[in-house]
């Protein structure tokens, strides 16, 4: 089953209490797709970057499985930059820096290979370029998952609202949550959003975890407390990636599975924090993934028998 | 197995965005005995309150099981009273007024046939005189619990210290935990803690739930989503007297008992969060309680395999 995975392959510059990076790769679509790439190699990218972007970078994602044929190299164009610098309790943080440079004017091109993906992973970027890869489809996907973030609230809300009309899941933050429904009660501001298109809500808490609305039913999985969170940059977006990642390899969407998927995705995420950048999400082994998630069973598993 | 409850008896003036309250009966020894009381009907309470306490709650108390002869009522003065109000988001409250009155000089004096409980709760109080209490007892109970805020960090750090020493498990909030600890690091906070006297460490995060730390162990609790917090107050001493009520029924005092204590009283803090004060704690049926702790069993639960 196809994954297509669009999203910013990009720089960052990170500062933790940890340390500071230079330029290091970033992007949503690299921790998306890079995460991803522990359940399924049949994944496709559309990007774009400048001709500043590392080769090195590029060949370890074919490594992982992710074909590139759908990314955009801009000549004499650079790619997009974001600099950042994270508060002591790391669930906050100031822009420093943004430099759109190949995104100003991106216009994702799906190759007709892709177009009848099975699953899509709209990673987050302006609504109206994700509208953009949806229209190229030739084919509606088994699953369409979508992230945004409260910019694109701010300045884009009726695309926004638009584009949402088309998709299966989307993937935001508790504030995002708050701030696209207009209520403060995470149950009410999920029974609004499902209203607005999408059949499933999952609200991303960071160290707090995270739900998945459906319907009447709510599941809620726990962040891995760790001892020390060395930088949350791409956890979001390694959380998408283990999630749908693990949907298109069991290629079961009922709840039940997205509930696995959840905790496969808490998992991701959950290597990614521990070390800057996308570093921890490469080279990992079948062992190592099993081992997290089973961190996870044994973290919230109990057993009740009700008389 | 009996139970032993000591902490306060008390009046709260609270305001939330939902509306106000004039003088209700609030206090921790009051919720823990209320939520205590559908797990066990052997429940001895140490307290004070002044004349102008009304009957009608301790008879609300004793009709739920709970022994009021560790009571004082002292005549001609009046009962501890907190004001307080919270902010929109009902994760953060100013305190309006306090006035200490009867707890100002408060002895507890343990009646003879509680010197031998079984299980002992401490709720929040000058940590001296959760001492006294101690100094009274025959015999050491089973379980020790004890609850204290960050106050008592802030003004009686070391008779804290000393007290946390004869303990078993200590619960506090996320902030109180990197008070106490000085470690953000809600993992490394667990185990400096543990190194301080207490086996068990709960931390409760309010709406993100609660985690239990023992040696390497860990578990997460959530709370339960619910479309509308109308009063915290009352909800860290509710999950308390769930949590010890359930295990002075099942007289199992391991990790895995632990686990399961915690999602009672989980679900013992969502009642009480649904109305202002003990409203919602009183004369809730057998099948209240489990309906709910299934909704916390539906929330959590999964089913992973790995190969």
């Amino acid at each position: 089953m196809s994954l297509l995975v669009v999203g910013t392959v990009a720089f960052d510059a990170i500062e933790t209490p940890f340390g500071k990076t230079d330029k290091i790769v970033g992007g949503a679509a690299s921790y998306i797709a890079l995460a991803a790439s522990y359940f399924t190699n049949d994944i496709n990218l559309v990007s774009v970057v400048g001709d500043d972007f590392p080769e090195d970078f590029m060949n370890t994602l074919k490594k992982q499985g992710v074909s590139l044929d759908g990314l955009q190299i801009k000549q004499g164009q650079k790619s997009f930059f974001w600099s950042g610098r994270y508060h002591n309790d790391m669930n906050s943080r100031d822009t420093l820096d943004t430099q759109l440079n190949v995104l100003a004017d991106f216009d994702p091109i799906v190759p007709d290979a892709y177009k009848t993906c099975d699953f899509l992973m709209l990673g987050n970027l302006m609504p109206s370029v994700q509208q953009k890869v949806l229209a190229q489809l030739t084919k509606r996907p088994k699953l369409i998952v979508l992230d945004t973030m409260n910019f694109w609230m701010d300045i884009a809300m009726p695309e926004l609202l638009e584009t949402l009309k088309g998709i299966d899941v989307l993937t935001i933050n508790d504030s995002e949550a708050r701030q696209l429904s207009g209520e403060y009660s995470l149950v009410k501001a999920a029974q609004k959003i499902l209203a607005m298109g999408p059949k499933f809500l999952v609200i991303k808490k960071g160290e707090h975890g995270a739900l998945l609305f459906n319907n009447e039913e709510v599941f809620i999985a726990p962040a891995l407390p760790l001892e020390e969170v060395f930088d949350p940059t791409g956890a979001g977006d390694s959380f998408a990636g283990g999630f749908i990642g693990y949907l298109s390899k069991t290629k079961d969407i009922s709840f039940e599975n997205m509930k696995r998927a959840i905790i496969f995705g808490s998992a991701m995420a959950s290597f990614t924090v521990q070390k800057f950048g996308t570093e921890q999400l490469i080279g990992l082994s079948q062992e190592d993934v099993d081992e997290r998630v089973q961190d996870f069973v044994d973290l919230v598993q109990f057993d009740i028998s009700l008389i």
